[in-house]
């Protein structure tokens, strides 16, 4: 039998990764049955459980992947980019985007309240973004841009909050064409002030 | 046949509520059957949907109360008391206070997705929230204490996007504790600039 080369396992892993995300997306978490996770992927249960142990865990390496994603916008840009990439981006659109998990993430919301387990796996990949955002501040405090009569701890918390709402807002579906002076308020709050040193 | 006294009726209804409230935070949406309506209640089925025409019924009318008496803090003292107040209320005491419907409203949430006529009564529920927060606002811009460089429905929006993030944290049952100075970053940013004016 010849041996399957890693670049080849990798595709596979990515096929499913894509095809996985859509599924969730589409169908929520308890939606995404192994049969439609099947069709959506275009690969049996034998090949899509040989990457990855179950669906929970299948669902947690997408979250990883949003997380550093996330993440990487954070590092170069801060999280009210994040905020207001979301904003711009269409929702009906399959697939690449963290936002496309929020039907999913109503799901989560549900089992991290019932589930332990779950609930520090989840965390564990939260708390990446985190400490993303913390050292963005950071870089931000010591170059002057950044407020300094609040603990970078505290502003970390409130962008975090904002966030929060905001991935709730749309995914209630509720309009959000009206929140972009919002987030310049968001932004502005955690700047230095006009005034301030 | 006697005829049943509007005190009475008033009182059925109550009991109704106060049980289907506690129901709901306890089962969900879904998962507050007609039994267990029957059985938190203390009341027949006959009894319950007398009053109220379905379960969706019944629910809006606890978000209604809800948003009644968030309204009313509102009025008093401001959004950020709301928020305030989630934040110090225990949660997993029965009843009385809005926090209780969160494991309901992340149910909501669900809905709101899926169907156009919940979606139509719910924001006329939140929209009493959204008025009374303006008009606080506007108040308070009146006596000088409010920020006037950013219009009233922009911080409107500020404030109830961080309450959304706000009820998404406690409803993910992610830690709160450290939450009061973030509030306080929220709180004065509506607030009139220290050097403004």
């Amino acid at each position: 039998m010849p041996r399957v080369s890693q670049d080849h396992l990798d595709a596979r892993r990515r096929q499913i990764l894509d095809g996985a995300r859509s599924c969730f997306a589409r169908h929520g978490y308890e939606g995404a049955t192994v049969r439609r996770l099947e069709e959506a992927t275009g690969l049996s249960r034998g090949a899509i459980f040989h990457h990855f142990r179950d669906k929970e865990s299948l669902f947690l390496a997408l979250a990883e992947e949003d997380a550093l994603r996330m993440a990487e916008v954070v590092a170069e840009q801060g999280l009210v980019q994040v905020m207001r990439d979301l904003l711009s981006t269409p929702q009906d659109i399959g697939g690449e985007h963290p936002v496309h998990s929020l039907a999913t993430r109503l799901e989560v919301t549900r089992r991290l309240r019932t589930d332990p387990d779950f609930r520090a796996r989840w965390a564990e990949r939260s708390q990446q973004l985190t400490e993303a955002t913390k050292a963005r501040l950071q870089r931000q405090r010591d170059a002057g841009n950044l407020r300094d009569d609040v603990d970078v701890t505290v502003l970390t918390a409130f962008l975090e909050l904002v966030l929060e709402g905001l991935v709730s807002h749309l995914a209630m579906g509720l309009p959000a064409d009206d929140l972009g002076p919002v987030l310049d308020v968001v932004e502005e709050t955690v700047r230095r002030h006009r005034n301030q040193g």
